[in-house]
């Protein structure tokens, strides 16, 4: 069974081809969030290369959210679109799984987190047993500081993933001291590879979902939903 | 400061450039050992997606050795022509430490192996400290019987990655039992991001080449040569 994955849930555009045996082929750029642009042409090319056509692929596996709302929309619009072509299943992953895969076997906790604006993450904490990753915490979007209390009523080392490091890492290191552990940039953001390893897995278990009923998982509204449910409790006030 | 990263050690090409900040864009491709062919034109695609060219790099890493004969010549061949054209350094990164930094803080010991044909493998052993990864074995030809010797001397689990896995499984959960564990595929095989990151850090610490001094690590003598020593041998044997 052959899988194509992408995920555009963050700055970074990333797309893999995967069977059973083997990563096919992965493509990854994290420069500009111009993904409307470069997504397809990066599908084609490492199809190309692979000698593939979409006619070989057999499930597609898309980063379903959280993470930008624009970015999880392109990639579950085209992985629809792909998948809709050569009607094929597809299957949503979450994007916090997908960071926590990236650090296959790691000791300690690992807690992928994603900037959620409005002074909130989206995070996730995880802890790998033997060869199976457990989810401790849900995905969730929450303060750093509610974070930092939950992760504080653990004792393992805590290892962080995803583009929420880089307005956190002082606050995390003041808090949690040499238990906070930073992923290298080689891992630290989105892979497309761990996207289709977890969509292996969840084909493997008929988890898979037919490209009609897939959505996006946002966790929050978005801000120009937040604001009309505002304005419309301002205008059912003023009728009163 | 920007490093430019390949590994064509196995079947595997790939292609990285990395800055301390981030992967700023990865391409990989593990479909027919057509690396003469298919580098440079990945080379060409990567950078320009990333809106780059040789004049902004200032390193080039290469995965020296050990591996593929060939795969390792063309690798440490492409890097010093593109560090020659724009008088850049290079540095080569031993193929299994770059393995190594594939599995990114994983518990237990880390036990990369490639296929040295000849019923040996090319391994070494590592282990994360904390943020640290330490070489326990060096890298070496042994065969597998002697590897898995060494590695009963340890007790912790043993995740392996590398090409040597495919004909060495079987063998290696019957004598480590559970304590065997193994890479999933999305961080398997050969990943330059690992490379570039190991890069950075020996060029950090000054550890930097001229493109005249980089030379393959074989480990082992090539098939060629051994068999024209061993004809030398019984010429030399003939004449007394």
């Amino acid at each position: 069974m052959k899988i194509l994955a992408l995920d555009t849930s963050s700055i970074v555009a990333t797309v893999a081809v995967m069977d059973e045996g083997k990563l096919i082929g992965e493509y990854t750029i994290h420069h500009k969030r111009t993904h409307s642009q470069k997504l397809m042409p990066m599908i084609e090319e490492l199809l190309k290369n692979c000698e593939l056509t979409m006619q070989d692929i057999d499930v597609v596996a898309v980063a379903e959210g959280p993470g930008s709302f624009t970015g999880l929309r392109i990639g579950v619009a085209t992985a629809k679109g792909l998948a809709h072509a050569v009607n094929i299943p597809v299957v949503g992953i979450s994007t916090l799984d997908a960071l926590a895969m990236n650090s296959a076997f790691s000791h300690g906790i690992i807690c992928p987190i994603l900037d959620a604006k409005r002074s909130q993450v989206y995070a996730g904490v995880y802890k790998w047993d033997h060869e199976n990753l457990h989810i401790i915490e849900e995905p969730m979007a929450i303060s750093i500081e509610n974070l930092v209390e939950k992760l504080s009523e653990r004792p393992e080392n805590v290892l962080f993933l995803g583009d929420g490091i880089e307005n956190n890492k002082d606050y995390l290191i003041e808090k949690l001291k040499k238990r906070a552990v930073f992923a290298p940039n080689s891992v630290k953001m989105p892979r497309a590879s761990s996207v289709a390893q977890i969509g292996l897995q969840k084909a493997k278990n008929k988890k898979l979902q037919n490209y009609y009923e897939l959505t996006p998982t946002y966790l929050r509204k978005s801000e120009a939903e937040r604001q009309y449910e505002e304005k419309m409790k301002r205008c059912g006030e003023c009728e009163d």
